[in-house]
Parts: C-alpha cells; sequence; structure tokens
C-alpha cells in the first residue's frame, strides 16, 4: 500500500509526519528491509570509527581486555594485571583513571575532517557497558559519573556538527559481557528479557533523541536473537518516528543471524573486505592498528598499516560497492596520538587530490582491472566519468587499463593532480595504454596511488 | 475471615504453607497491621546497628556526606573535598578505596555478641546505593564488583548466624539520593515508578531471599508515598510466602506518612525515646558518636557518649516498651574501632549482671518512679517480678522507691550481682525504702547502675 | 677547674656566655656526665611520648614494619603486602600517603596538656630515617617535601610551647635502617663515617638549632660505638654552645655500651621499669598500646592498658626515682584516635586530684610498703611530707601502712581529693593503720588508685 | 714531556696503568684541553639522546616542568596541575606513577640501532635531581627506591653494549634546581660546596666506575664556576684513571664559562647548528619533537620535525664537523612512542643507503655548494672521496656541483643505492654537471636526500 520510498516526496513525509505518525516501516524484517538507504552514506564513502573507553586505561592488548583477562584469562591479560595492579584490582577500578584532561573534541574534528572522512562513529558504549554519556539507565558506570566527569557523546556531537563536513555516527552494543541482568536472561536462554526491557532499549533510545545520530552502529548480539532485542521493533521506531528519521542510516547486527542479512547497510565480519562487488551496500569497519581497536600503549610501528596499504584499502572498498570505517583508539587521557595523526593527516592529503575519485561515485561494472594487477575503478554515471586507480607507478612509465572501451577522439585521459591530458593508444580486444608524465619525486601530485580519469570511454 | 494471628498455630501454619501460599495478609494497611510480631523481637530488647557503606572512606562529618557535600554545598563538605582531593574528583571515586581489608565478620559478630545485643543491623544500601552486596539491580555499584569485592552482607549474615546468640538484621533505603531513574519518577511527582520496578523491589526480593534477615529495616521513602514504593504488596509477600515469614519483623518506615502509623515496630524519628509508655512495639535507633551514624574521622572524645549515658538509655527505652539499636560505623577498611569495642564490652559487663531486668521483660503499669528521679521499671508478668533500675548510687546508701506496693513478710528485694536479701522497709501512701549494703569499689556490682528486684511486691 | 655546676649562677653563666663559649664541658663521658640535669625534668615526671612516621601509613603490626617485612620478611608484613599492595610497592611507596589532614596540633598539646603530662617527645626521624621537618639533609624524604607537606615537628614545637605547661623534647634516631650510607659504613666495620658526617650529625645540629628542644631523646645506635657517632664532641657542644645548653635533657642512648652508663637520664631498655630505686635519674618510656609505638590498624582493645594499669605504672615509676613517657601513636591522617584520648584524659583526672603526690615529689627512703602490698611512697622532703598511693581500695575500710614513723599529735593524714582529716592509729613495730571514709561510687574522689598525705612523720 | 696523545701505543698505556696512575693530565684547562679526543666519536657522527626521569610522569609542557610550575609558576603549569591534582601534590609525588610498566631495553637498542645511530646518551639524572640509578648519594629519589624500582642506567647500559653497534653514554647535571644543599651553597655565593662535595661529584664517580659510559655528557652548572664543582679534578680522574680513560669522551658544560670553551667537544648551546665548520669538534644535540627533550602528551603531529628535516639536519651537521645526537623522550611507562620509533626508522633507512657519506667521513674543504643551493659536502681523505649530499631531486634532472675540481677520464660519480655510474658535465669554472637517472617512484634509492660520490675529483 505504501509508495516506494524512493519516490517517496519531501512533502508526503512532511505529509505523514503531520499525520502523527509516518508509520510507514513495520516491526518486521520484510517491512524494515525495504527501506531505502539515506543517499549520504553512500556518497561519503570514507568514515572514521573511534574505540574509546574504559579499556583505553589499562590499554593493554586489546579493548577486550576485560574478556581476556577474566573470562578466558589468558596469561598474558592475567600476568599484566598480577605484575602492575593490587591483588583485588578489578576492571571497575580502571574507571576512575580514565581522566580525560587532553580531551579536546574540536581537535578530533579537525583531525577527522582533514584526513577527508564524511562522518565519524563513536564507540558510546562497548561491550564493557560503560556508556560514555551519563546515562540513567548506566548509573556510576559512564563518563559523567566517573572518570571524565563529562558528557564525552555530547562533546564529540557538538564538534563534530560544529566541523560542518563531518556527520555523527553512534555505535552501541547492545549485549554488555558481565552485566548480570544479561547473564540471567543467557542463563534463562533469553526467555526473560530483563536487560533489554531495562537496559539496553532505553539506552538506544535515549541515544537517539538526545545526539541524534545519521549512523547507528549495533554490535554485539550476544549469541541473542533480534526477538530477544526487540530491535525490529526498535528500528520501526527509528525509522517512522525517531528525530533522525529521515538520514538516520544503520547497520546490520540486531541479532544473531541478522548480520550480512537485515538491517541498513551490510558489515557481516570485522575487516570485512569482499575484494568483488555485493548487490547490498556494505562497510569495511578496520584498524589502523592491525592488533586492536582500542587504544593499546604495546603497539609497536610494524602493527600499524602503513599509508600505502591504508590508501589501498579504501580504494579497493569503494569500488567494491563499500565504505571504509577507518579506527582510531584514544588514550584514557583523551589525545590521538601522533601516528594516528599522521595517518590520517597522509588519508586527507591523498584524498584532496584524488577525492574526485572516491566521493560520490559508484561501482562500476568492473571492479578491479581484469589483466593489470593493483588497478582499482569507480565510476560516476552522470558525468559518464570512469576513474581507474593504480595503486603501483610503473616502472616502464605507462599503464595499460584493458577494461574501458575507448574511442579515438572521443576519449580523454588526465592524471588526478596534474593539468595536462595524457596521451594513450588503444590495445585490443579493449582497452588502452596511457603514457604517464616523467615526474621527478617532487613533481608527483601525491606519493601513494593515483588516479586516471577517463571521459569519452565505456 | 483469617483466623487471628496470635492463635495460628505452627501446625496451621504448616497447613497453610502446604496449600502453597499461606496468603493470610492482603496488601493492605489494615490487612498487615493486624499481623502480631514475632515474639522474639520484644524479648530482645537490644540490637546493634551498624552503618557501612562508600561514606566510611570520606568518614568525614556524616554518613550524609554525599548529600552535604554536593547538593546541600555545605562549606565544610565542600572545603574538606577541595583540600583533599584532585579537582574532579567524585564521591563515586571513593568507591574503589572502600577496601575492608581488616574486615573479620566473626569478630565483629563476637564483639556484638559480647554486648549482650541480641540483634544485628547492617546497612545493606544506604541512600547512596552503593549495596554491600553483589546486587544484579546494581551493577558496579556495589561491594563486590569494587571496593572491598567481598560479599559483604553474605559474610555479616554468615558470621552473626554462626554465633548462636544473634539474629540477623538487614537495613534497606528505599530511595537514593541521586539515582537518575528516582530523579525522574520525582520529578514526575511519583507518576512514574521506572525506579521501584528496576531498581528497589528487585533488590529487597533479593536480599530477603538470599539472606534471610529477621529484621529488615527499611528507610528513606524519598517523599513518595507507600503506593509509589509498592510497600504493601511487598511487605504482603514477606508475611505470607518470603522464606523468613514466621520471624521477620519490620519497620515503619516504607512511606510518606508510614511512620508511627504502619508496619511492624515503629521508629518514628532517629534517637526516638518519648520517655513514656507506647501502646505500639518501638524502636529506638541512637547512635554511640553523637553526630554521626558513619564511622568520622573527625570524631573526639566528647562525641563519644559516656557507658553511663548508655545504659541509662537501654533502661529508660526498655522501661517505656521500646528496643534499643545501638549504632556502630566501621571504618572503611572494615575495623571497630577501641573506642566503640569498649563502649560495647562496657554494656555486655552490664548486662551480664543486670540482663535479667533487661531481656525477656515487659514495661511495668509504671516506667519511671514517681518521686525518686532516675529509677525505671521492668516487670515479668509470669514470673511476679519488678525490676527498679537506679541510674545513681545513692549518697545515703538507700533508695525510696514510691510505686511498687509491698506487703512485709511477702515482699523480697535484692540487687542483682549481690546474693544476700536486702533490708527495707515500706513508706508512705505506697512504696518502700531499701537500705543498699555499704559496698567498697571493689565490691560493687557493676559500676553504672543498680537493679532491685523485688517479688512479692506488685 | 670548672665550677661544680650546682653552683652555677646565671650570672656566672651570662658571663662565659659573653666570652664567646661557654665551654664547662670537654668531648669526654668523664666531662658530660659530670653535667647535673637539670631540674625541672625530675619534677615534671610524666611525658607523653608520639611516635610518627611513614609507618604510620600501613600502621600494621609495629613501626618497625620496613625491618620486618623486607629485612626480615617475617610471613604477616610479607603477606599483609601481598594482599593488599601492587606488586612493586616499596616502603618508600606510602610516604606520599603520609596525609595528615586531620593534624592539628593545638588539639595534641590541648589533650597532652589535659592528661597532666609536662612534655612532650616528638619522633622528628625514626629508623625510616624520614624526618619531620625539611631536612636539608634528607631532601624528598621529609614531610616538607613529601606525604604530609608540612613542618611538623615545627606546627607540633609551636602548640607545645603555646601550651604554657608542657616543653618540648625531640627523639632522633642516628642509625637508619637502609640508609646506603649507613651500610656502607657498616659493611667497613664502622671504620669510615660517611653517614654521621653527611646525615645523622648536621640533622642533630639542624633540629636543636631550629626547634630548641628542652629533651633531646637519642635512639638507636646502630651497634655502632659512639665514637663513629661523634656522640660525645655533639653533647659537648649541646651542653656548652647549643641555644638550649641551660635546659635540655638528654638520655644515654648515643652508641653501643652507652645505655644504663652515659648520657642524661637513662632509658636502659625500653620499658624499663625497676621496680626499685635507682641512683641515676632515668625514665621508664612504655606503651598505652602494649604491642607498638607506632599506631596500629590491627590493635584491639584488649591491646591498650587499662587507665588503671597506667596510673600504676606512673605511681610504681615516680616511687622508684623514675620518669613516665607514655606513648601514643597517631594515625597517618593525623589524628589521636578517641581510645588515647580517653586513656589521656583519664591520666589528667588522676593526677588532677592526685597530682600533688607525683609532680615535684622525691623518691622516699622506701619505694613501697614492706608488708601490705600495692602501696607505693614518693616524698617531698622540704615539706616533710609522705604520700602513700594505694592501687586497690580495702575491702575492709583501713589501710596499714608500715613504713611510716609516726607519732600522736604531731602526725596527720588526709586521703587526697577528700577535705577532713582522716582517722588512724599507730602499729608495731612502726606505721600506722588508717581509717577511709566509707564513700558510695558517687563521693569517691577518684576511681583508680588514691593517695595518703601524711605530715609529721618520718 | 709527556708524549703526544695521537702517539700513546696501547702498550705504552699498559706501562702508565702498570706503573699505577697513567697520570698524564692535570687538572687543568691546559693540560686536559690538550687530550686528543678518542678517535671513535667523530667517526660515529649520529647519536640518540634520551631524556628520562620524573618530568616524564606529567609529561606536560617540557623536562623543565617542576621549574616552570613551582619556580616561574607559569600559568598553564600552574593550571594543569590545579585542574589534575589534588590541592597538595608536590613534584616528588609523581616519582610513584613513573612506572615504566612497558621499559624494554633490548626493544629500545634495537631501535636505536636500527636508525643507523652509534651512540646512545640516556640522562642519568636531570635537574629535578632523580637517579635513574640507585644512587647512594640519592638514597629514596631514585629509580630503583620508587618509581620503576628498576635500575634503568644498568638495563639501558647492558642492551647497549649487548648490541654491538652501539656505544653508552651518560647525561649528568650538575646542579639539581632544588636541592637544599645545591640551594644553600648558592646563597653562599658557592663560597661553600656542601653539594658538589656530598652530592655531584660522588654521584660522577660512581657512574663512572659502574657504568663505564664512553660519552660523559655533563650538564647544568647552575651558575657556579667550574673551581665550585671541582671539575678540572674530577676530568683529570676520569681522563687518567678511570676505567674508561682510553675511550671516554666529554662535552664542555663544566661550569660557568666553560662552554664552548674547554672540555670535549663542544656543544656549546641546545641545537647548536653553525652552519659553517668549526675548528673544534661540536655536537648538535636537538629533538624530534621540536618543542620539549622530555615526552610531553600534549605533543601534536605538526610539533615533530619531518623526516626531511631531519634527514637536512643531519647532512649539514656532518658537513660542518659536528656530530648529531637526535633526542627522543620516552613515556613514564617505558616506551618510545611509534612517532619516534617511525622517525627513528626512517633515519635508519636513509643511513642504510647513505651512510658511506656520513660515517667515518672528515669535513671537506668546502661545507656546502657556492652556487647550488641544498648541497653539503664530506671527504674521506684517504680514499679519496667526495660526497655531496643533495636534499631536493632536481626537476630537471641534473645538479650542478660547483666546488669540485674534475678531470675528464678519471673523476667517476656514482648515486649511492644505485649501481650504474653516472655521466657528467664539467662547468666553469670549476665543477660538474651529474645528470640523474630518471626514475619512477618506486626506483629510486630513498626519498629523502640524495648522494653523488666523487672519486678521481678534489
Amino acid at each position: 500500500m505504501f509508495p516506494k520510498r524512493a519516490l517517496l516526496s519531501p512533502l508526503f513525509a512532511l505529509a505523514l509526519a503531520l499525520a502523527g505518525c509516518s508509520c510507514q516501516y513495520e516491526p518486521t524484517w520484510d517491512s524494515l528491509d525495504s527501506r531505502p538507504l539515506p543517499g549520504w552514506y553512500d556518497q561519503a564513502k570514507f568514515g572514521i570509527f573511534v574505540h574509546w573507553g574504559v579499556f583505553s586505561v589499562p590499554s593493554y592488548g586489546s579493548e577486550w581486555f576485560w574478556w581476556y583477562w577474566q573470562k578466558q584469562q589468558q596469561p598474558s591479560y592475567v600476568d599484566f594485571m598480577k605484575k602492575n595492579y593490587p591483588p583485588d584490582f578489578q576492571y571497575q577500578d580502571f574507571a576512575p583513571l580514565f581522566t580525560a584532561e587532553f580531551f579536546d573534541a574540536k581537535r578530533w574534528a579537525d583531525i577527522f575532517a582533514a584526513s577527508g572522512a564524511k562522518y565519524v562513529v563513536l564507540t558510546t558504549k562497548h561491550h564493557e557497558g560503560f556508556t560514555l554519556w551519563g546515562s540513567k539507565y548506566s548509573w556510576n558506570w559512564n563518563a559523567v559519573d566517573t572518570g571524565p566527569k563529562r558528557d564525552l557523546v555530547d562533546e564529540v556531537a557538538t564538534a563534530v556538527r560544529a566541523n560542518g563536513n563531518l556527520r555523527l555516527g553512534l555505535y552501541h552494543s547492545l549485549f554488555e559481557w558481565f552485566h548480570p541482568l544479561f547473564l540471567q536472561d543467557a542463563a534463562n536462554v533469553f526467555k526473560t528479557n530483563l536487560f533489554p526491557t531495562s537496559k539496553s532499549l532505553p539506552e538506544l533510545y535515549e541515544i537517539v533523541n538526545k545526539y541524534k545520530p545519521e549512523v547507528l552502529w549495533s554490535d554485539g548480539d550476544g549469541d541473542a536473537p533480534y526477538q530477544y532485542w526487540n530491535s525490529t521493533s526498535f528500528l520501526a521506531w527509528l525509522y517512522n518516528e525517531s528525530p533522525v528519521r529521515e538520514t538516520v542510516v544503520t547497520n546490520d547486527r540486531w541479532g544473531v543471524g541478522t548480520m550480512c542479512q537485515h538491517g541498513g547497510f551490510y558489515t557481516c565480519t570485522d575487516r570485512y573486505n569482499p575484494g568483488h562487488l555485493l548487490k547490498h551496500k556494505w562497510e569495511n569497519c578496520m584498524t589502523i592498528d592491525q592488533k586492536s581497536w582500542g587504544f593499546r600503549r604495546d603497539a609497536q610501528l610494524s602493527d600499524f598499516l602503513t599509508i600505502e596499504h591504508l590508501v589501498a584499502t579504501l580504494v579497493e572498498t569503494v569500488s567494491c560497492g563499500g565504505n571504509l570505517l577507518m579506527n582510531v583508539g584514544p588514550t584514557h587521557d583523551g589525545r590521538i596520538v601522533p601516528i594516528f595523526e599522521e595517518r590520517l593527516r597522509q588519508m586527507g592529503q591523498w584524498l584532496g587530490v584524488n577525492g574526485e575519485a572516491i566521493y560520490n561515485t559508484s561501482a562500476w561494472r568492473a571492479q578491479n582491472d581484469t589483466a593489470t594487477p593493483g588497478i582499482w575503478y569507480t565510476w560516476k554515471p552522470q558525468e559518464k566519468t570512469i576513474y581507474a586507480v593504480f595503486l603501483q607507478w610503473p616502472t616502464g612509465g605507462n599503464v595499460t587499463l584493458n577494461v574501458p572501451v575507448v574511442s579515438e577522439g572521443k576519449t580523454q585521459v588526465t592524471l588526478l593532480g596534474y593539468a595536462q591530458p595524457l596521451k594513450w593508444t588503444s590495445v585490443k580486444p579493449t582497452g588502452l595504454t596511457v603514457f604517464l608524465p616523467s615526474f621527478s619525486i617532487g613533481q608527483m601530485p601525491c606519493y601513494w596511488a593515483w588516479t586516471l580519469k577517463l571521459t569519452g570511454a565505456g
């Protein structure tokens, strides 16, 4: 009965809104999955993920510190605690040490914007259950009551919005490793739902109403089905009635079995990077520090991905229809350490030259070149423009693209960041060889991957 | 329809129990108030109150530290914090400093038993909301998750029971000063009840089921009516179905207006000591440190009541039909400091001699003497024995009791702790003058108040 | 050649002072031991010893905590640390926790004065080496640089002097358990003296010049001879040139073998109480908490001496020619806990009545009675007055003193605190039986020991 | 009379040593300055400076934190403390927080060696006075007694030596900002010398004897003359008798007025980089973080010098006859953060290709090119080889060197890291233009500065 969402005119939406509740969506996956993803998200391509929490205090090993230490009792964690803390020290005792004294949300937003990212996703609550805002449902286990004594979500939200180039996303973990009510529900094989009723759902409504995120990044089903989490009802509210119903996007982590199946964009697994085009919009969330989402003091230089690797990952992801969500872990005192800042600013340098091949593009008919390795395509259909990003500068000075169909006199080739058109010659059966300029190192438009822009080709 | 509780035979109770629910009581005050108080309580006369919590960490000023500091912003508290703690230190940050490393529940129970007390009431949760047991409804704000990392209620309960001479009581505050859900309900003029539903009621059921207290000492209505707290339903469960339904006693603090009106024994106000007989069983809860329930480092010797004062208070209270609940505040590290231990052991010394005039007695027709000041009466009707406790040893060596009706040849007078019968002579219009032995100080049976025991008088 | 000190007139002393150096004493024991003890000390009889330092932070077991824990590795100390502190926690890390936030020197002085004591001896530096003043020779290991960040010696000195009834004494440990320079000297069998030269001697001069103590209570020879400590030279300076040369008294702990042999008053051993008269002035230093000089959180009521015991100890000590130095241990935060305050004020109550038999008295020809146990004598020769203190009130109401020689018509007997003269009768071969008043408990002048004053006897 | 040091044969040195004391040098600058610098130092060219201490705990602003905060009371420091620490927190209270739990000296040595450095200079004691070894003269203010509880100097020394490619240097501050004995000497206009006698000199002997450094990097004259510090006597001992007398080098900071005048190599000022050849061997000590020697949490990416800048500084310094001592500041927990590791490894990458033009070279007759900017020369006289390092890759593909005198047929030119000889043509009046290969970016031997090697030129 309802019109297809793609056809939903603003006027009609207004009419629905004035009618009290624009209840287009029902709390079923069939209905919820029919909602078109708000367009801004696919255009944005690149976001920053921020993992911050009490785990940033020990900042050792992983943001799963609590679990590894006390549930799995991994020796390195157990030893770390034995060696450095009093015998009865508990994870909860880290909270007062989460000080955030160097935290400056404006500075964060500046760095994130300088990276070329278009959205920022902050962990408002990880599996530890500690909320970075003063949740009414997490009294004394949140950043306002203890530790920073500040509403960190509000500060990030305000700074991100003030920046103008960034949208706000909020990560939220459904389950909590050690919450006694969750554990009780789990012991009851999820036939009781004390935890969602008194904790996770009230919190979700609270953060959406309070901070109006445009990405709601859900995580942590705790092996419980979406019915337990009451996810479909919540999403129906989110899409129909919430203050961000027009622009919010969500992901696919809403209960056991929903990943890669239901929800907004698909995340499938952490660091998901399929290497081929998917039918459904997806996101590759990954980390600059290869081994952890949260800040780790034990990270060494070799653990941080190089800028070459990061740029390549962005290019591959976007070519295959994904967005890249690149993670940094701030310190317990609120700093984004220089090695992260360096990588982010390098991303921004690269996007300053090559952003045209990334933002607002679509996946092309081919994702990478059939014959030349290390070449990835994107496309702007309206502008009939093909972008071919090559990850290595060829020793011979020319690049062969085997997929585009070119025509003499019509096809034009340029290198982003370089004014002159490039010479090329067609090859068989399809494609072209492009002759690159002979740059000295100081003349290169960028250093880590380069983009050929083709017009008049198909 | 139900038989009067006083007639309820154990057999009948068993029959009711086997029938599934012995639902004698309905959730109305009329019904609940009709329940006779289990007899042990009136016989016990003397209990120890223990105020312990996060407030024991600053241990400054009062157990209301948090309220005085942050809500009322009393200068002495504000200054104390400014002078001694980092600028952003919050009350919650005291919790990890609640260490209890010297806490030995058996030692506590020994001291309490040595005082002559028959029951112990522990603050399982004061208005700060911190639970001394690992409440599922107070995650990360309880003594198992942080601070002591021990179930303090369980340790006290176990030691108190193991002692054999003591019964367990649990204090529980309904409201919590700063719980956001309580504040939200309050802002809604208690038309919502998020807080009782998700916090105070689940906790009450939890402690009763888990620790099986025989005193449930409720406090802190937060200016909300009993309907908000759902107190009558809870009490109906407590009296009908709970594991302690046969022996549990409660007090009268179950909602605005219930004090001195409804419930079990009446407490009316803190340090309630009316000086005359009440129709309803009552309790005088008071503190050895006159200025605080919680331990205060700033307490000076002059703040501690003398043993003379404490004995007198017990005598007055019992004479007027009350029980005395005498409070001590342990330290953050779990000690009952020597000045408290001294007062408690002195009480025990006195009761060792004079307990016969206290335990299992009733209020007599007169509470204190009509003419001689400082004389208080108790009574054992079955044994037809009158006890007259005199607080000052008379300079002249004789005491006149103006209320008892005596008869020559029948009335016998002794001094507790002294074997020989005393000489006496009758006075007009009623009463007698008793001639005390001429003790040197080393011969006295006790030092702070003395008991004349009269048989054959009325 | 020098005049006997007893004859030294103030004028003559002035003359010597004007001459530049009144060098009566040479740095030999013969010369130093010839100095008469300034008279105030023997008249004072009763002083308070205060042990305070970093050991007051763990306040567990003993003020020898560091030694027992790390040198002797006594299991209870090792376990205490393992159980309650991080693995690498060192004794030095206790220093910042020595906070003294409740320390009020005036209040201390008030309590000390109320006890009837006439002098106060504070540990300016115990064997741990931590100086309670900002010693130039103990940088960063003193109370001004870390911990209290206050000159505790100055505050005590100022308050004690302001009180008017108290004199200042300073305790100082020569050796330090773990000072590397002392250990090096010790390893060199004290043939080097790096430590006295750079540490202990400069400190002694510093505290005498700065705080002008009238008792200098030396301790801790570390098994080194007085020659190593250069004690005789220091004492020569102290007696000849220091600002307190007229009134200062010292003790006998100035090197191996000097105890009970050389110096000012003799202390011989801790808790020295010989029970008979000594030829040399001596001091009984002892503790209210029987098991420790420093504050111990693990002290229980039974560890504190009763007031009866304390009064008896004072009486015995003074009868045998000694002074009593009664120790209290303040807490790390600067409090004298109520149990100590109570004992001290009780001492003061007793001395308020019986002080006449203590202060300014001399040892009599007999110290205690030959036949009646628990009777101790003191004497005022100028006033020809004998005092007999009896520790137990006799059941029979009369006391027999077998030593005094009495004469009918001349000898008068009173009880201190009671106006009327007492009846007595002479006994054979010498002595008298005194008939005590028949007090009720409220009429007694005091509760723990009583004094008979005899004039006209010998 | 003494042979020139340069001629001193090992055998002769042995003979001197056997003679008891090889006392070539007298404690005068004339004599001390005549000592030739051991050759290894000039050959090494590149060292790493490490500033580590209690200042690494606040790690805010500067390693002069204590001074700026408490002496100068700079508002940013005062505010930082007010905002983040309790009111009475002192600098000394940072010491227990100096934890070093991530400190792994082997890992440090690996990173330093990977940077291409040949020596490492560690701050054993900065102006704060805290010694990183367990100095006997700095009891309880050193890394063994508090904080790390480890001998950090020993761990670094051992790891540096074990590496095989590194020599050990120790930095030592003569004066200490707040040491009371230094302040007293200063108040006495350095007419007393309590401080050098009891503190700085014993320490210098201690570290030389214990750790056998080959660089002794003195600092901090405290405005006192070398006579006060007794520097010449110490240096005479160091050169004549110390265990490192054969190989040790020192610098020029031994008292007011000695900088750039006396001692071993000259440091003149911090970050000294004259840009022209000096007659005396010198060292440019500078920092990767432009604003601080100690680790600063408030450092941002833009504060860290780029690798281009660092390489250029090395090249300039070496061309002008200096050594470069490049500083990193480890964190309080013992990490060299990734941004430092990155810069150091980049230095190592560059030296891996270009080290031939740096190590074991001499200053040439010209330091930089007379006409082409950004070209710096070094020289190996024995091998008759000139190195010309150019900092920018020329757009035109050729470089003109105007200083070398070339001859056709004899002069050969190569690019370090590239096998083939390069073509060149001579220019007037002297010099040559070298034609560089036309590399694609992936073919370049390095990225930040390139070296032309000329043989057969002069």
